[in-house]
């Protein structure tokens, strides 16, 4: 539950709050009366609704009175929506109301916010957060821990966690298996501990936390700690802003440890096969050297938000006397203190990497292909997360969940709108730095539209860096740009299209990933992940972003093409939050509630 | 800081508050003034003004306008108090104006709880909670944790803690050493590096948690989540009512890790000394294996609020064939499935584990020699700890530090006067319980002045049992109870005082502890111990807590009579809250900020 809804407003003479209670109760009446139509006419003419799980059993956003109406004759029925209530005093500001409330559908409960323009629907946001029967047990309902009273038949805690931990997976079957334990996979694995919800973790590292410390050794979150939370246990007060890879390596440790996840390190899973006539999966892992199948329900690939490492083909690779790695197998700048280094690739890793080889004094030189969206790490926190996600938001008033709702309210379609005014004064605030850059030889952008950092993560999930220190070392021509393609690779250089060569002792490909679902060709098969489809992007016919539009990112956190195949991740905002609504799905599957799903996404990019 | 701090208060017409402003204003003008004999004017006849650190550098509660000015005559000048201010609108109930405030001393800023009767107070709590430039690094002023920028000589987090590993104890010396590695001495070690003192935790066991995990099997905490949170990380919402032993212990491991304490495990402290030439201690360690000494400025017992077990001396026990241990040695009912046992003793451990063995098959009869205080957990649980440590008082607003003053703020000497009618309603509601616990043989008590289980732990930490389920055992006659003194052991019974004869294949003496500077003498020399004297207790002359009346608990978390020799531990609540004191006080002397103890408690039993 969230504070939200822990403040019940009674009658009140606020005229937004009028407003919203108003609405609110011809759209629950309009719903009870099974009147699609009725409700779609309190919606804007250009109006969405994005509906988490609880209208749709999807992650679905319609649009347009046309919209609502579609998604309501075909759910209105089973969802037997009920009960919308104000949550808290509504507001008013430039003319658009906005209000929290709740709601009941049959199976569960939910919280929503709307925005209203002249007393109509502009946006809509509906998520489900609990179902009924199966509410978490915190707080009032966490659990006693001791049974009070002697029973000579009681097994203590540590005898039950263990037994668990000896069955699970051999003479009991999980009904959901992750694959990868990452941010991911541990978020998603704790809301799933929580719902009850038999699941193994499986993972090739040693330890939980391992994906972060096996990397370079400099690195830190780029995102700060307010945007970073996991679900349930907060980072304290005392946490850095931005968390150092060990660091967070420890807090995933000890959070796999305090919430009990079954989580199997050590173990990598090789091969999987849906098995139509059991209806569940047969997925083979070597655990330590031991193959074991695990015979689950549902199959969440928690790989992370990449797929396989995009390795470049160029002329004369074979003929390179030096070393070539893909960004993904660098392990940080020991041993280069006397390379040269040419790095192919301007995003995120590539100034990462770069910044730190060259400090520890190799000759660097970054290979930009293209354009690159830069923001300094200090302006995204003030400008682009500090309402939200900050020590001030935190003051305010703000929780991590009620920004979480925030932002997911913020219809897709629409968004870059809400952003490109940011980054217009994060450009112009900025000016002397972006000046610098272009002049050092830089290729900036700030997105197809300048909607910035975010449009760009959502839809491509690459071409940004946020600064944090390399736009200085390439400035001042620490770090060397080159600018134009690679066209071949000779003895010891690299050759751009220019004609330039770049001496090299050591090539790193900061290329980035394939789609996520290049992991389900490889667990799978082809065909399988052919039939998922490209995995992230939302469709906005931008680059590596194709259209038609989607609406919500491709097959993230909800039903794909291939029954029972999940797939979960994206940054620590997005898998804290969406892993709420993957585990309700999860959970509604294992308790064999209906789910008929609306909206199911078609395919229109096989991703391989 | 505390959030009651965060909420400003203007001016405002509530009368409680005008009451309570105009109180504040003319304290804090006296002492401006340095009138302590005006200061003491504003306190009623009989008054109770309690200091944490703030005044005193102690723990100290003086009483009455005499005391009030005499503690003011030695402190005044150099505590230099100030700026004292209402912190939220106050209450009145009963004639009682309640009213938090902030206050500033010379070196540190402090917050304090006054009761107010007919305009003077009544009761008064001032603590200091932090030092001037010595800020813990918390929320605003968390650390950046990346820093930003590139620069070749920096070190990674993970290089920077491995160095301090490795360093600190060998070529660094701590300035604190915490002997000792439970939740108490476990929370001082998070509190001291926080503030930046460096600190070692020496203990002997494997790993953090043991001294919980090492206990019988079915162990839980006998106090609620509420009451048991740690500084920093509270346990999160889905975290059981009574924590598991091996649960709390798995807790307290990932909370030394992730709070980053240097925690020397396989480490047992084996003497230590006080060179008074070079003002250190010289604390020899066994580190699994090899020989240690570490030099430290102050050197802190957090050895448990327990010192050597008690065990007692009965004729024959050298004859007797079975079995004999004292309950600290005692692994849990394994083994015992045929046995009959005696335990002799009859609180918490004796309760604890007679239900064990009887759950197990084994036939248990307790000897019951003097009266015990029983109280239901439910019932505790509601009445005893309901308005303070509850999710109803999560529910209410009240949150732990809250809580935690203003528990702090009702005097000792008075408060067992809060704590008797909470008693009599609990013995009135539980009356058909205790009935049948007398019918059964059971000797209850409530306390000397019927003041039930806190004021006992207060006074002696022992005498009690809080009831988990082991007395319906009793009342059903599952676990036989037989009274009276031991008067010897044959070979293979305990006879009594009366001549029953019990017989028993083990003997188990669940029958207490010494005083905790038994540490003291073990590890340094009895001279020095008897020099700190007795610790626990508040001298309120009832059994196992003698006169005179000492005002606060003996020796805790305070200056003793032996220089940079200090004693921490109680229960989780106490841990949690005086932790912050201690650590307060090592800070200042680490950082050589003058400290004048205030009213140095004198000894008056030696506790050996």
């Amino acid at each position: 539950m969230t504070e939200t809804l822990e403040r019940p407003v009674g009658a009140s003479t606020n005229p937004a709050s009028e407003t919203a209670r108003h609405w609110l109760g011809a759209f629950g009446d309009a719903l009870a009366q099974g009147d699609p139509a009725g409700a779609a006419r309190l919606f804007t003419k250009t109006s969405f609704w994005r509906d988490l799980v609880a209208f749709t059993w999807n992650l679905k956003t319609v649009e347009n009175p046309a919209g609502v109406e579609d998604m309501l004759r075909e759910t209105l029925d089973h969802v037997v929506p009920s009960n919308f209530q104000l949550a808290e005093e509504a507001e008013e500001a430039d003319g658009v109301v906005t209000a929290w409330f709740t709601f009941e559908i049959k199976v569960g409960r939910g919280e929503g916010l709307v925005r209203l323009k002249d007393g109509k629907a502009w946006t809509l946001l509906t998520a489900l957060y609990e179902l009924k029967g199966h509410e978490e047990p915190m707080a009032e309902n966490r659990p006693m821990g001791a049974e009070h009273g002697v029973d000579p038949d009681r097994k203590a805690w540590v005898e039950r966690r263990e037994e668990e931990l000896e069955t699970l997976g051999y003479t009991k079957q999980p009904h959901t298996v992750i694959v990868g334990g990452g941010q991911g996979g541990i978020a998603l694995g704790a809301r799933l501990r929580q719902l009850g919800v038999p699941t193994i973790i499986v993972e090739k590292n040693d330890r939980p936390g391992d994906s972060w410390r096996n990397r370079y050794k400099t690195l830190c979150l780029h995102d700060p700690v307010w945007y970073d939370h996991l679900p349930y246990i907060p980072f304290p007060k005392n946490w850095p802003v931005f968390s150092p890879k060990d660091k967070i390596g420890d807090w995933l440790e000890m959070y796999t440890r305090v919430m009990e996840l079954n989580y199997w390190s050590k173990t990598e899973a090789t091969h999987a096969r849906y098995n139509d006539e059991a209806g569940e999966w047969e997925v083979t892992v070597n655990r330590d050297g031991e193959e074991v199948v695990l015979r689950p329900k549902e199959l969440v690939m928690a790989t992370g938000m990449s797929g396989y490492p995009n390795i470049p083909n160029f002329k004369g690779q074979h003929i390179f006397k030096g070393e070539q790695q893909h960004s993904s197998e660098h392990r940080g700048p020991e041993g280069c203190e006397d390379k040269r280094v040419v790095v192919v690739g301007s995003n995120n890793s590539a100034h990462d990497i770069c910044a730190s080889l060259w400090e520890v004094g190799a000759d660097v030189t970054m290979v930009q292909r293209s354009s690159t969206h830069v923001v300094q790490s200090d302006s995204l926190m003030e400008h682009g997360l500090g309402d939200l996600y900050s020590e001030r938001a935190v003051r305010n008033g703000m929780t991590t969940h009620r920004a979480d709702m925030i932002f997911a309210s913020l219809p897709y379609r629409i968004l870059h709108e809400f952003q490109t005014p940011i980054y217009d004064k994060i450009k112009k605030l900025d000016s002397d730095f972006y000046d610098a850059l272009e002049e050092a030889g830089f290729m900036i952008d700030f997105g197809p539209d300048g909607s910035g950092l975010f449009m760009k993560y959502l839809r491509r999930g690459s071409g940004y860096y946020i600064d944090v220190g390399a736009s200085q070392l390439i400035i001042d021509g620490k770090v060397k740009v080159a600018r134009g393609q690679v066209v071949e690779l000779t003895e010891d250089a690299v050759v751009l299209e220019d004609g330039t060569e770049l001496p090299a002792d050591l090539v790193i490909y900061a290329t980035g990933y394939g789609s996520m679902n290049g992991w389900v060709a490889g667990l799978i098969d082809e065909a399988t992940a052919r039939k998922a489809g490209k995995v992230w992007g939302i469709g906005s016919d931008t680059r590596k972003d194709p259209g038609p539009w989607e609406g919500e990112q491709r097959n993230m956190w909800k039903p794909t093409q291939v029954d029972h195949l999940w797939f979960h991740g994206g940054n620590l905002h997005q898998s804290r939050h969406y892993s709420l609504y993957l585990a309700l799905q999860l959970k509604a599957r294992h308790e064999e509630i209906p789910t008929p799903v609306y909206g199911l996404q078609e395919v229109h990019h096989d991703g391989i």
